[in-house]
């Protein structure tokens, strides 16, 4: 029998040789295999099911929690959701091919960048076995290989979805290899695939905190993480009061378990005894726990209907992902920029505003990757920044920041068309 | 007395704090402060050549080679020189602040990218004083506060060059802060530097393989290192027989010591007995050593002009830095392109050929940062390209590939602007 290390580098290699070959596909093919990929999970539901019950009721009986549980089930629902989305993936343009920056030297050079496929991408994530297709979409409509790892919880189920996968893909005329899956769910593999330097180009994590910390710290390549996101909406003194509750409200209260929901409400103390009584009651109604500071406490402690709590030094800057937000008075836009700068993930932030200069000093000094006036936070998104499909968001600044759709997977060559120029 | 350690990240979060106003520095402050870097060069060259002097002395004694001795040496023309790559960065068009892809979605609302600096750069090099005032320069024009760590021998020199730099930036109103300066030479203090991942967003390495190797595998933060070239120029059967022999010469000869030189010559099997004893005269002439395989001793041997050796493994895949040039036969661009596949270095390749179904397959199946058809590798360069100075050349795919300019410095912010806007 082969050693786990010696199939893994197999398997990469054999990713890389794909790799090649994928550099160049029709968007034909890549789209066949797509049609494909959504036909067959339709057809091949039963096993996929009877797959995906074998975890489930392994992961009951390990006591995984109901909410874990429900991330893990596929159900003829959810297959056909997941097929839709891939269909959905077909859609999008190629982003691979694309000519940009091109121009004509003045030594008759012909210049200009075309926009390639980074090569293997590798992910690596938890539970959710739906992640087995969508990444596979993404990558394979970007032109690139995929090595899959995904958690010991929901193997048989990414099993069964990346044998769908690779096989409706070579049908269409994928090369083999292009869709590698590691059935192995050792921990220590993970860190093996973190040092395929020369085979894997890319790692994408998708799961908890801890994951994402420890293939950031140990990838010996470049990784793309969605980040925290902690979230503020400002209100300026010269917002649109009621403009400003709803869009505090849906950016609370619409999903409140997403990384772009609202953290963190900062009001401008000229606003604050008008705006924050509406605000709160609004969020009350949608059972939101409010942290405040004194000068928010102060003006909405009278009213019993609302759950506050005084806020403490751990509610600046933490991400709540439940109805929870933190709520304070500041004197100025420069506090809350400071208060942003102190306490922001650099993920999505919002001021809410009358006022143009206030406007275009929120959107210069804010360092984030979505910066936004007069809107929910919530927009932060592939499919609503109409970008299709999205990897992930992301809040570094290196190579994609924000929503990274399948543009994002790729990268350029320079082309350089000549007559026989040399250097003088 | 500070430790070294507690002052090195001092200057780092003073580098993080000036970042943010660097952020939306108008474009006439930065071109300003590199205005007043090039004057200041040319007052203050008598305190800066004295402090090289000192760097050459100690350097001297201490049995410096006389190449390194010369990267090492300032003089009235090397500042001068220098003064004028930094107007020719003030030339540049600002990258900062760049709107792309702006859109109005279904629902009104306004989105686009704009363009930002990175933040905070670390450059980490040795031995050329240039390095110092190029990279300042560099991230100045793209909005980015800069660590600078230059090596040992040419710390006076570097120290000297900082002190200007800085004055003259700080006249002009960029923030103190912005441009950092280590004294302290300790290699263990490149590796604290390595783990200041919240402080500096990027680390430039520039020096030898070892330096750039060693900060690789240690930063914590991204890096862009310029890569090793290892260029092919592949002559096909229906080659311009002239222009080729040209070209090849170009490649080789013109500037050896760089790494978008020829290193490696393939040349089709039809072609060879007509093309190579005309390009290796022409090689011969400039004192270019050809290692070459079987077959294309067998066509050169005859020639005692000519300084030949037979090919060893070690010669596939190597970067010659030097008058020296590997050449193969091949049976078909097939063969090439494995050849190229195998042993480049993803950075400069090229194709001379008649046809153009070789030129296509040549440009979609090499994957390297510069592919070219019918012209010298040795353009690969960011002022050939028409970047205005370059940062380095970049072997990755990550971020940015080729030629480095002032844009490959920069990120974005997505801006969106509402009108009150929330998701339904």
């Amino acid at each position: 029998m082969k050693s786990p290390n010696k199939e893994l580098e197999e398997k990469a290699r054999a990713a890389r040789a794909a790799s090649r070959r994928m550099a160049y596909l029709p968007s034909e093919i890549k789209n066949k295999a797509l049609h494909n990929i959504a036909n067959d999970l339709l057809a091949g539901q039963e096993e996929i099911l009877a797959a995906n019950q074998l975890d489930y009721h392994q992961a009951q009986k390990s006591g995984m929690n109901a909410a874990m549980l429900d991330r893990l089930m596929l159900s003829p629902e959810r297959l056909a959701a997941i097929a839709k989305d891939v269909l959905a993936v077909a859609e999008l343009p190629d982003p691979v091919g694309e000519v940009f920056d091109m121009r004509t030297l003045p030594n008759g050079l012909q210049l200009s960048r075309k926009r390639v496929p980074l090569g293997v991408i590798g992910a690596i994530y938890e539970s959710r076995p739906n992640v087995t297709v969508d990444i596979s979409a993404l990558c394979l409509k970007s032109g690139n290989a995929v090595i899959l790892r995904g958690g010991r919880e929901a193997v048989h189920s990414n099993s069964a979805l990346a044998k769908v996968v690779r096989e409706a893909a070579t049908r269409a005329g994928v090369p083999e290899g292009a869709v590698q899956f590691i059935e192995n769910t050792d921990r220590a593999l993970v860190d093996e695939m973190l040092k395929l330097r020369q085979y894997i180009d890319l790692i994408i994590p998708r799961g908890g905190a801890g994951l994402i910390q420890h293939i950031k710290d140990n990838a010996a390549m470049p990784v793309i993480a969605g980040g925290v996101g902690v979230c503020h909406t400002y209100v300026d003194r010269s917002a649109d009061v009621d403009k400003a509750v709803a869009i505090a409200f849906n950016a609370k209260v619409q999903r409140p378990t997403v990384c772009n929901a609202l953290d963190t409400l900062l009001v401008h103390a000229d606003i604050a005894r008008k705006y924050l009584p509406l605000a709160a009651a609004e969020l009350a109604r949608a059972g939101v726990e409010m942290h405040c500071d004194e000068r928010a406490m102060a003006i909405l402690k009278e009213k019993p209907s609302l759950k506050l709590k005084p806020a403490t030094d751990e509610d600046w800057g933490k991400e709540f992902l439940s109805l929870v937000a933190a709520v304070k008075v500041v004197d100025s836009l420069d506090e809350a920029l400071e208060h942003i700068e102190r306490c922001g993930s650099g993920h999505s932030e919002a001021i809410i505003t009358g006022e143009d200069d206030a406007a275009v000093r929120f959107l210069d000094e804010v360092d984030a990757a979505c910066v936004y006036v007069n809107a929910s936070t919530r927009f932060t998104d592939g499919s609503q920044f109409g970008l299709g499909a999205e990897v992930g968001i992301s809040t570094q600044k290196f190579h994609a920041r924000g929503p990274l759709g399948v543009r994002e997977l790729t990268s350029y060559k320079w082309i350089i068309l000549g007559s026989g120029q040399v250097r003088p």
